[in-house]
């Protein structure tokens, strides 16, 4: 039951991408991580931490998150934010760090709103300034992402990004080498976070970062208008009453 | 002393299905949920894990609630809501995370008022964005609940809800099958929570959260009116001085 | 030296009642449970669970009475309550949920000021929605209270409260089956904890819970009161000059 | 190094009595116990607990103090209070909760600077309510003060409160009994807290609980002072830059 | 590498006394504690104690300085202060109460910017009413800090602090009775925390103080300048510009 | 895949030293140092600590950073900042204390938005009151950034800071002699963080340490400027609609 969509658009889900082992036997497979953010001041909720299914590394990945995260948007103000960041269906613990870049995009996706392309997977960490580096069991895990993809038909569109230090560690197989060649299958490869912003979120990294400001100060707005003494703004208000809940 | 309803309505509590094991025998025995909300910032209390009984997977599906409440409910105010979920009855323990739909069903149920069919059991776990997933144990889990129905007369509106994803691994006894054929049992399957929603609760889904929202908005303002600063409008201290407690 | 009264009554005391085992033998005897309620917001405080002396079945059942508190008094208001909650004499550490209803009924009488009858002991759990369930060793129980009154002469206003679903397990000694049936001893049944309430307060539930709002709601304000910005009405300040400390 | 005063009288400080074991040889001592307390929200603040040397039912014991505290003085206004309780040249842990009439005290005698005499010495534990319960080695610990007296002359004054309850294990040496009988040494006997702190403070109970209102009421307003927006009254100040720090 | 003062005096900053073993061989040395003051609501921060390299003992010393400075200096305001205490260059961990004079004299200099005298080391155990208790290794100790200033050439004015009740212990080698009996070297003996802070500080206790309850004045209000709704004197504005870092 | 730059310079990122194992032989490496500060109350986050890969000398280090920025920092306004620092690409855990001054140096420039050298490596412990103190594995750790920096061309400018108190350790290769004789490579000894300060940020120390306070100046007031009551100056407001996110 792999719950996974390897065509379209999300918001706050994403192909992650792991390495099991089976005895002599490794191969890997796409796992969907999912964020839901919302009005608070938790910061990054690690939901396997919390379930004490988290290793020390995973641990550290998204610690540096919230690192890179109040670095990058909380000079002016602090975070209003609460993210709460899980692996769907997994049940036997997570670790390593190389979700990291996939987790922030999550992050960036639930803040704004802005879908993420589901037809990329990603593997890679990154560190707390936005560097991305290298990581365990690349050719597995691009292997993972074709034969999902293939079992569902090759859309020319599809692919894996992984870090530019794993490009010389790349072994692939015959078959998917040649479906690289011929443009059925793609695999980018990057340095910084925000050239993963750009593949997964189709525009430039500059324009999400000024959507993530946008709405983060839209937070921290609603945050202050709820304490005792605020005072609203009366079309505020009116616009407020409109407001459905997301879907 | 299997405290369960089989008929009618009620608030804040619903028919969850376990599986136990007894030796190399396997059974289902559905078991009740409840849950009771109040004015605070906890979020969801979940009790087994206080109190130490609670395994890591039905922790996580838990703080998987939390996620789904924060995204669905929380970017205008954060919530003013603490949530106590219960299995009433167990003091052995609970893992897994098949109640997860059933537990935010109790929630909704509790914030807003509206009654719960206490003519259905539910199974499944559901992820941070309202997706169904699948559980294990369905067989066992659909004749437990049958068995206490049948043994209590069957009324023809009595059933379990099921992941969609699940159906396919449907072998039940011929007894049930045959009931579900002559509609005096019924299987519901879902993958959505918001079809969860619409059958435990008889309306559209859509209804169903706007009274979440207009329930939360009134507990962000009483929270609001408790903390000093605040001026009440004379007309709701009117209205208070008469509202009575909860029955 | 067990301190206990089974004549008069008395404010936040209660008569629980506990099985003990020495070798073979089990035998019943009822404990003092006392509550202390003050202004505050740290809840119910189980000082067994804080020293470390309590079982998690016994936490579990003190968790659940904050999800009673909650649901029934706090949908206007946050709790301003701290409930201390101590087994008197107790030093080997306690477990169990059958002394949740017993527990409850001293928070009620602390926050109140309503004195609770000491010639009754009661045990059964309740659940988040003021349900009793049964518990175990109901003989025992009912016997380790009979015979402290009967050594102390019996009134024929004594007896014990158990939930309505243990009725089916007693097997009284021929003796106390006598003193029931001659009205020297009482035994009542429940299902509700407003049953409990009636018995032990002498007055209907409603004007019970209407004490409990109605001192929660001057709790609250006296909260708000201390903080700074918060004025006070002048006719307030003068009542209170004139308060004393309890007895 | 027996720091120990047995005449005259001390703010914040007690006589308590230990019982300690030499292979098969008891013996009893006194112990000293202070008390600090402070402007602050902690309560009472168990220091053997806080620096992992406490047992647990020495917890419970402290704990049942502030459910004493809050249901006595709480009422009207949130404990304002940090009470630091601690055993003197006190180096392997400290259990029991024999001490919890003697920790009251100093309490009390901090908050109001009320002296405690030092020619008494206390054992006895107390419950929520103010009653005191009976403990164990009460003629190793009578004898253990009549020693330190003795060994410093004997003023007439001195002698040992005990819990009533007690006084049936009453077992003392030839000696102490004849001081006792002569006026010597003096064991006095109590079923209520009121009665010690009548005893040590040399007045009606009652106003010392007054003095220990004030004191709290003179706290409460001096921590709402401290809060932005507060005003203080000007005369106030004039007082404030008078006082000096206590000796 | 002993890094170690034995003239002039520094802010923050004392010589303590350890004992050390080595097989059967015991020796003292002296050992550098200091302590950082800054404006918040940490209290005292054991650094060792964070990072679980103290053991209870010395935390229980610790502990017992935060009762004595809110029982000394915060009758009229919460302490605003936050005092990090540190053993320079110890990397196997500490224990024992026997720093607690010197731990206490770091923070009084920090607070108030007086210096204190490095030509002086001590030890001894306080209690929470600042009287001083004894130790252990009292010889050890007093020979390690006189080794060390022998080392550097005596300069008259060097010695030791030790608690009265050491005396009689007191077996030094002949050399430093000697250097004591010539005055090359002094051992002061002390019963009271406020002897040590005039040898240290060089000036009455009661002026020292007066220093600390006028520098925590200034926190107390500095802090509440920091939150909102606080409205600063204009004429400090002006002063505060000028300020510049500590060094 | 060593990410380490040996030229330019970099805001929030620094060269640390680390000595490895590899059983009999040991060798040093460089290891890069993140930092990302921004608005918050959380003081100096040790991701190493958090994910539970860090030693307790570590933790001590870091603690001991806090202290050096309250004491240095905080005599006027509480920290208003949250820091957090990690060791990039480190999987194994980190202990010891010879990476603080790094430590402290990326704090600085991350606060202040001044870059680091990043042809400088720095080994050094220091004290809360900024101190140097000597370190262990001084000449493996130099020849390790040496390598590194030969292995790219060595520029001139490049080299190491180690503490004053080290150089009695020195004993470096030939190879390493030569190249520090003739000028092409560079050993800079400290005793004070000042001089790491004006080696690393190529200005006065006090030219920093002013760029630091104006900096938490900006954070307290951006923090306070969050709160409600709080109001905005009008060309602050303007100002910061300009202000874009950092990279
Ligand atoms: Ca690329
Ligand atoms: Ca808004
Ligand atoms: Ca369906
Ligand atoms: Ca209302
Ligand atoms: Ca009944
Ligand atoms: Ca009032
Ligand atoms: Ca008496
Ligand atoms: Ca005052
Ligand atoms: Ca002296
Ligand atoms: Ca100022
Ligand atoms: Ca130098
Ligand atoms: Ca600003």
């Amino acid at each position: 039951h792999l719950m996974i969509d390897v065509t379209g658009e999300e918001t706050g889900q994403i192909n992650g991408l792991s390495v099991y082992q089976n005895g002599e036997y490794s191969f890997g497979r796409p796992s969907r991580i999912t964020c839901q953010t919302y009005l608070g001041q938790e910061g990054v909720v690690n939901i396997e931490r919390e379930a004490k299914m988290s290793g020390k590394i995973h641990d550290k990945g998204v610690l540096i998150l919230s690192g890179y995260l109040g670095g990058k948007y909380a000079q002016e103000k602090p975070l209003s934010l609460s993210a709460s960041i899980a692996f769907e269906q997994s049940y036997s613990g997570v670790d390593g760090d190389s979700a990291s870049c996939a987790e922030l995009l999550t992050i960036i996706s639930s803040v704004t709103g802005l879908p993420l392309r589901q037809d990329l997977a990603i593997t890679g960490s990154m560190n707390q300034r936005g560097k991305v580096q290298p990581i365990g069991g690349v050719n597995y895990k691009i292997e993972g992402f074709y034969q999902v993809c293939e079992s569902r038909d090759l859309t020319g569109e599809q692919g894996v990004v992984i870090p530019e230090q794993n490009k010389e560690n790349l072994m692939l197989k015959d078959k998917i080498v040649d479906s690289v060649e011929s443009g059925e299958f793609n695999v980018y490869t990057i340095t910084e976070i925000d050239e993963a912003i750009e593949l997964f979120f189709d525009r430039p990294a500059e324009e999400v970062h000024e959507a993530v400001i946008e709405a983060l100060d839209e937070m921290a707005e609603n945050l202050k208008e709820m304490k005792p003494g605020a005072q609203k703004k009366e079309d505020e208000d009116i616009e407020e009453d409109k407001e459905e809940p997301r879907h």
